[in-house]
């Protein structure tokens, strides 16, 4: 975590940012290793240029702080406490002047705000997203470790909705099955809450699983993902139930040829919108242009969406340790609803792929 | 919805408001019946004095609004579009000239706070979520019959959770069991995190569930809640597997016994502190006084948490239609952890009670 905390530290000097107060569980999980979530409660981070760090929750979570290898200041606090003025002292004691502050304006509400801007009445305050965005844009081999494993369990996901799906079964039947077997190995935070669509259900950007019977003829999609220590895995399979039409299958095999030819373009140096356009070439050819209304892919890590976003505009180039979707899609309203996504971490020369659940069309 | 928003836009006359923002998706479900939750994009509620209000929401969410119940303008926007430029016209378009707003200052994040705030650069900017509360905090029938729903599924959850309860199955196996049979009826959205803790760790505020086997001798807490139609439920049971101690004994019947005479003492006209200070004297007497550290209850509605809270310092007097739990706990570390919740609505004269699962203590 030093190493994290060191990063921003160094862009605060760059930027002439004397102090950084970190809010978001996500970003706060980040540089301490404390994994919280407090709800309405204050939890953040207070990092400096040069001074120690410290960081401020409610008192009945410093010791999983603590147990969580936070090794620096913990300032606890109880309900009829005012975390601020422990915040104002932690900062006198060392000294610091705040002339310049960074929070995440995204994430920070307007009654914190106005409390940390009355502590330091003439400070201007910057966004520390974009800088936190990209430190955690490329994953070290610790962390890749915990999302292979959280790609595992989300190909065991996908294999267990298969073997469920049967004659008369509702969305929510394949749905609650999926999640009871995960919850039987203890797993019990999902990165999303979990799709199950069948038939034309699929092919609605709003599809929420329900109780929708399959029947022989849909395609059915899965999109779900697990969370495992504090990463998110996140897959897409489109399998069918009994025989297809020809429009689908010609549907599903231009988005696999999509997806594949994606796969193949991504390595270390290729920017972002030509893994798109890859795809995206794919399935306008096929004359399916206007039915792939959404990005290619996304990054993944501590949060489902994270950088870098596979966008026809981004072009930020791929380097090794970035982990990203790629999840191309054609949704006909009424035919057919495809997607196949799988995750993906660059190597020195390409890139491996985490999810391996198989990809040509599983009829279950 | 068009009397809620009546409300609302009484109060602002009363402060002299001229505009409110109101952007947590809760409250503009309350106020408008329209429910979605846009994740990072806006959703928003204009409301004035006198004109009449818009939503604004992602394009794709239009005809969802609408399907609500929605008759007044809405504002769809892409993700290309800037969609405060759309709030500044509608502004316009009402010939509103706006010197005092009102925004939620625990929802809004500051770089939303920063566009509102350019728009109106003059304007000072107050709290709504006071008002708002207050208006949430009692129900009408239509609520009620809802929040029945959702309490009957609860009393559902605990009763299958009890069934599931074996010599060697772990927290995790009962709560997989639980949630498989809620998502068998269709329901797929809790109140929160179910909890089944079973032994020593239900004496743990922090008890997560876990792979803990439950044994001969363990009492075992459940607290859940099931979501029907934006309504929460939410109901705490602790029920005995096999043989207990007479120590276990003591507190389960010392909180039954603080849990009955708060409900007893629950009716119009009294404070709320009153209730709470009736189960905790009860709680005192009996020795446990330092092992109930939380308040009696809470509010519940459209949020888990709501109007009014049951501490003992609160002087707020029911009123018929408010919604509340009580849910005193014995939490001895290293012995037990029992807490019994009930959701209520006040009546005419007394209380319904909205959760019906036996109290006397179960054996499973």
């Amino acid at each position: 975590m030093d190493s994290r905390i060191s990063k921003l530290s160094q862009w605060m000097k760059e930027e002439d940012i004397d102090f950084s107060f970190i809010t978001s569980p996500d970003n706060v999980f980040y540089l301490s290793g404390f994994l919280s979530d407090p709800h309405e409660r204050l939890l953040g981070l207070g990092v400096f240029q040069d001074e120690e760090p410290f960081l401020v929750c409610p008192g009945m979570e410093k010791n999983d702080a603590k147990n969580a290898g936070w090794n620096y200041e913990i300032i606890g606090y109880s309900d009829t406490d005012n975390p601020w003025e422990f915040i104002s002292s932690a900062i006198q004691k060392r000294n610091q002047k705040v002339s310049r502050a960074a929070v995440e304006k995204e994430h920070m509400n307007v009654e914190r705000y106005e409390a940390i801007s009355a502590l330091f009445s003439s400070a201007a305050f910057v966004p520390a997203e974009e800088k936190l965005r990209k430190l955690r844009m490329v994953k070290d081999d610790k962390e890749l470790k915990i999302i292979r494993e959280a790609c595992a369990l989300a190909d065991f996901a996908i294999q267990t909705g298969c073997e469920e799906i049967k004659e008369g079964k509702t969305e929510m039947d394949v749905l609650a099955a999926v999640e009871y077997a995960l919850k039987k190995k203890g797993i019990n935070e999902m990165s999303f809450s979990t799709m199950v669509l069948t038939g034309a259900n699929g092919a609605s950007p709003h599809g929420t699983p329900g109780m929708t019977k399959i029947k022989k003829g849909d395609l059915v999609l899965f999109d779900l993902g697990v969370v495992v220590d504090g990463y998110c895995s996140d897959i897409t399979r489109t399998v069918a139930y009994g025989e297809i039409s020809e429009k689908q299958r010609e549907i599903y095999d231009t988005v696999l040829k999509a997806q594949l030819a994606a796969v193949d373009a991504s390595k270390p140096g290729a920017a972002c919108s030509e893994i798109d356009m890859t795809a995206r070439n794919i399935i306008a050819e096929a004359g399916y242009g206007e039915y792939f209304p959404h990005r290619l892919g996304h990054g993944l890590g501590v949060s489902v969406h994270e950088y870098p976003s596979l966008t026809s505009a981004n072009s930020l180039q791929l380097e090794k340790g970035m982990v990203f979707t790629i999840e191309p899609g054609i949704y006909v309203p009424g035919v057919a609803g495809v997607r196949i996504e799988d995750d993906l971490a660059v190597t020195e020369n390409g890139v491996e792929i985490l999810t391996k659940f198989p990809k040509e069309l599983q009829f279950v």
